[in-house]
């Protein structure tokens, strides 16, 4: 196996975070995203939708998408559980990750492609608008998880998941996006000042 | 159980179809998308989110998230697998059921939601220049996928799955988004009477 990897991309970073919770290391090859090296010819032969992270398995295959990646991962390595271990788990996690995913995530990278001078080439065109509206919807969804965070220790019940692993490095790309989290949050930062404090979040 | 349900919405109608292909039926509830139900208290009382589907368990707790909801449900009914039967299988599928929602589902939606009148409310502020950019971003997409569709029956591969329900979805949202699926995309096109076909995708 190779992991295409890239050590700014957050997408990356959940896979990172995730294989050190596992503990578990992997071969990885780096794609430079300043020099574009995702479009290049050797990159889309691997992965034609010329995003990052990508995982090369042994027969030259390749899976996309950081977390179908952590989901093979989890089959092939079980524990810790970090997508649940009860189907009622199974959904809690993967109701959590997607709402960090598109609520947290989402918004705040939009608001940071759609206004960082390094975005210009990526995101081809930028349109501050958007970014505008989607730091609007990133602060509502802040509120939201506040709110959820209030009786529960991590986004989808008392147990870590996956979910959490998107859920920091959200927040941790508001910095870039120029976003602040509101001081009166205090689940939210509670939270992550948890997760945050987790030797796998420095992977 | 029951099942928070409207009839126009593509998230809504992901749920509907994968019950169809399931062979199963959940008691619903409808949420008035055109009055704004799901923004009222007894809504907001479900999905703080203020979205829907929504599943309501017997115990009150509730699973948000059209494919955290599916997901939910093979686990319940797993035949026919419609998320893999193997970890291989299942690892293709979720990419593939990612990519379908984010590439095609995510930028159709995207490009009707900041263009068309009736959205004006629901997405405030409509910002045209991003649904310009969406739209350039779906045509890649479907351009990709037509690629991809060139050497396997269904998105994930030989077996009918979750992504192709995604798929479909996305690509009848082209009406009401305005979009033109380019006839030389032939792949794209047999795929999508194949799925079309299938009786589940009335529902």
């Amino acid at each position: 196996m190779r992991l295409y990897d890239s050590p700014f991309a957050p997408n990356a970073r959940r896979v990172r975070m995730f294989l050190a919770e596992k503990g578990l290391d992997l071969p990885r090859a780096n794609v430079d995203l300043a020099k574009l090296e995702q479009r290049s010819d050797d990159y889309n032969a691997v992965n034609p939708f010329q995003v990052i992270p990508a995982l090369e398995l042994d027969d030259g295959s390749v899976i996309t998408e950081s977390i179908a990646i952590c989901r093979y991962l989890e089959e092939l390595h079980p524990e810790p559980a970090l997508f649940g271990s009860t189907a009622r788990e199974r959904a809690e996690v993967e109701m959590w990750q997607r709402l960090a995913e598109f609520q947290l995530l989402f918004t705040i990278a939009q608001t940071f492609r759609h206004t960082h001078p390094a975005m210009r080439e990526m995101e081809n065109p930028q349109v501050p608008a958007w970014a505008e509206a989607s730091r609007a919807k990133a602060m509502t969804a802040m509120r939201r998880f506040d709110a959820a965070l209030a009786s529960r220790r991590y986004l989808a019940g008392e147990n870590f998941s996956v979910a959490d692993i998107t859920g920091l490095i959200a927040l941790d790309f508001t910095k870039p996006a120029r976003i602040v989290i509101p001081e009166e949050l205090g689940n939210l930062r509670r939270w992550r000042e948890d997760v945050a404090g987790r030797a796998s979040a420095k992977a």
